[in-house]
């Protein structure tokens, strides 16, 4: 019998990053571009904010008209009136100031703010019991961003940060990188469309296609499903190889036999060249793996076991959407951390990741093993995340401090 | 000058907690609930797996007949043939055995699978060197779940594993907590449209209804625009009132100037009874929030400052969302570990959000805080997350471990 060639999970990573790379670009509406990489540099073209703003509830002054001032020895202005806020700020003399809100516009020859709880008002004379330094309680013109800066650079991901700043600089369009197209095929003559009200003996309805659709949106991509494939070559081929051509990266999800991987890695090996890259992983759940490039478009031949599938998808499949859709190649698995409360064997020499349910308890997150064998759905289910048991250690105690992924 | 009364953060938590609810159900069919919360509990209609299934490549046998096999003494059986993908099994004899592929269903006789490896065929007759124990490499029928069991309780949210377990079940409609509606207002005389291309002296472009537009899409609501309110307390009110009939959640960002935020504050108190809840949060950035539930409906007033409307939102707008949403009140904050790369100072007695940029070195994560005043959105977009510092510390030291949530 032929063994499986198994990569590092490590490994893999870096072939990804090696292999493939971001799409082509779009101009989009500032509005549709939330999750998307930017595909080119962006420069402020004005400053922000554009004017000199107060921070506080406040007067604006001249710093140096408050100098020396203090609790016994306030200084004394004449309060001109006050700005409103989107307007034009009057002009203020020596010896003056006006009022001023926060955001509000200061007036030329204002450098500073003075809060109003360090004041006192009779009539239109204002006394002043501290004084400010230049710049106090003032954002300056262009202080978050001077006109010509580099606001964003190509390959950053917009979140509602980025939103928030390319709306303030008046950006409406912008070039992103397109949304990643995934095609995807089930396989095996024992699966039976989910919606089949009563599937014949032997057979069992497909819950990878409606999982991993899910999924594939959460990551950024357009789904299109290409049903089941039944294990007839000319027919599996001839599928692949259209659907291939509509589509920026093909997924099968396979049999998990020894036949059936045999199948889909010929099938990929017709697909183009430069064909298989990878034929396993040495990580559990998701060891029969299979990754292509053909023709320079990702092929990723998922195991069929519905759980191994989600891992592996959750991990690869992710990595490699983000690396179509333009995504600076830093990434982070963010965790929660616990107290595991049962021991955890696990091979050494391949990485484990295993199904946690968490509990709160006085003293934080406790950490509970969901039992069950790899193909089922309901120990997921049952799990509120995933916890690595790296391959160099046969296991985790009881008692010790983890990190575990959240599946969301 | 009326002093800002300030709620701690974990109990406007329990505030919102207790006065917000589920929403009204809707039935939808099964691959439009991604993320939807569940508002009935459901029972597993039948048996899965729905026959004996095998987890390995191998030979269908009863157990009994391997009893005492081993390398030198091999046990003898007949192989009657092989179990077809999604085809009933033949059955078999006492001494007979029949070839089974993962996930194949076994004879009604046989209750275990030996593994190829441990075989060896000569002919018809396969050789078996090792005796397998009853229900090894087998997942009996029931095994993942049995027909009646409770398979997802009410209130469980459907993630990837919860829709493909369901798929696995048939059930391709069911009832979920329907999607939140989400009207929103920006408000301030100093605001203008992001589209606007060169904005009066003393304007700014409005840029939290963008940015908050992805964020509460992220979070599952539908997002209703009622543009940007003037300082008009009759329009602002009227359009509010209108706005809160057609929504189940109404947000404004409004100015943060005392003014402003009385203003505010005035509308939410006519828009209708128990009126405010909550008038200032002790948190940095974020202190100047109000919270109202107006006839049942939650009101939320976000401060005016960029980077202090997406800190809030993203806290107490995600968990208002989550409740009407009917999202099981467990609520996860995954980090990522790093060192801290400089001293951070803070004002005890609140809580502090510091924005943090991750540099990855050889010993992991290194936590630099990105520097600058609240409003400003570039330090936010620099930033890949954001650290807490609890209310009881005045800071933390360079060197020392945190943990830094990530802005997805």
């Amino acid at each position: 019998m032929k063994l499986m060639r198994v990569t590092d999970p490590d490994d893999v990573m870096k072939i990804i990053s090696e292999q493939f790379g971001p799409l082509e670009t779009e101009k989009l509406p500032l509005g549709k571009t939330g999750g998307r990489c930017l595909s080119e540099t962006i420069t402020a073209p004005e400053d922000v904010p554009g004017f000199n703003r107060s921070t506080v509830d406040g007067y604006a002054v001249a710093a140096r008209d408050t100098f020396g001032a203090g609790e016994g020895i306030p200084a004394l202005l004449e309060c001109i009136g006050e700005v409103l806020m989107g307007k034009t700020a009057p002009p203020i003399k020596t010896g003056q100031c006006c009022l001023v809100h926060t955001g509000g516009m200061l007036p030329e020859e204002a450098d500073a703010v003075i809060m109003i709880e360090d004041t006192d008002l009779t009539g239109t004379m204002i006394q002043i019991f501290r004084q400010v330094a230049p710049g106090e309680n003032v954002i300056l013109r262009g202080e978050d961003l001077r006109k010509g800066d580099t606001a964003l650079y190509k390959g950053h991901r917009l979140r509602a940060p980025e939103i928030g700043m390319l709306a303030s600089l008046g950006i409406v369009n912008l070039d992103v990188y397109r949304q990643p197209v995934l095609g995807f095929f089930s396989s095996g003559d024992e699966l039976v469309d989910y919606s089949s009200p009563e599937p014949e003996p032997g057979k069992i309805r497909d819950s990878n296609a409606p999982a991993l659709f899910y999924l594939s949106e959460q990551y950024g991509t357009a789904f299109r499903y290409g049903g089941i494939l039944p294990d007839d070559f000319d027919i599996f081929l001839e599928k692949s190889r259209s659907m291939l051509e509509q589509v920026d990266m093909l997924v099968f999800s396979g049999g998990s036999s020894v036949g059936s991987r045999d199948y889909t890695a010929l099938t990929i090996q017709q697909l183009g060249k430069p064909g298989l890259l990878v034929e396993g992983i040495a990580i559990q759940p998701g060891k029969p793996t299979l990754l292509a490039n053909c023709c320079g478009k990702p092929v990723l031949g998922l195991p069929g076991h519905p759980v191994s599938a989600l891992n592996i998808f959750s991990i690869f499949g992710k990595a490699i959407i983000d690396r179509l859709a333009g995504r600076e190649f830093k990434s982070f698995r963010p965790t929660v951390k616990a107290i595991l409360a049962r021991n955890i064997s696990s091979k050494s020499g391949r990485r484990d990741y295993v199904r946690i349910k968490l509990e709160e308890t006085a003293n934080g997150w406790s950490a509970f093993p969901v039992l069950g064998r790899s193909g089922m759905l309901r120990t997921l289910a049952e799990a509120d995340g995933l916890l690595e048991v790296p391959a160099a250690r046969e296991g985790i105690s009881a008692g010790e401090a983890v990190e575990v992924s959240i599946w969301e």
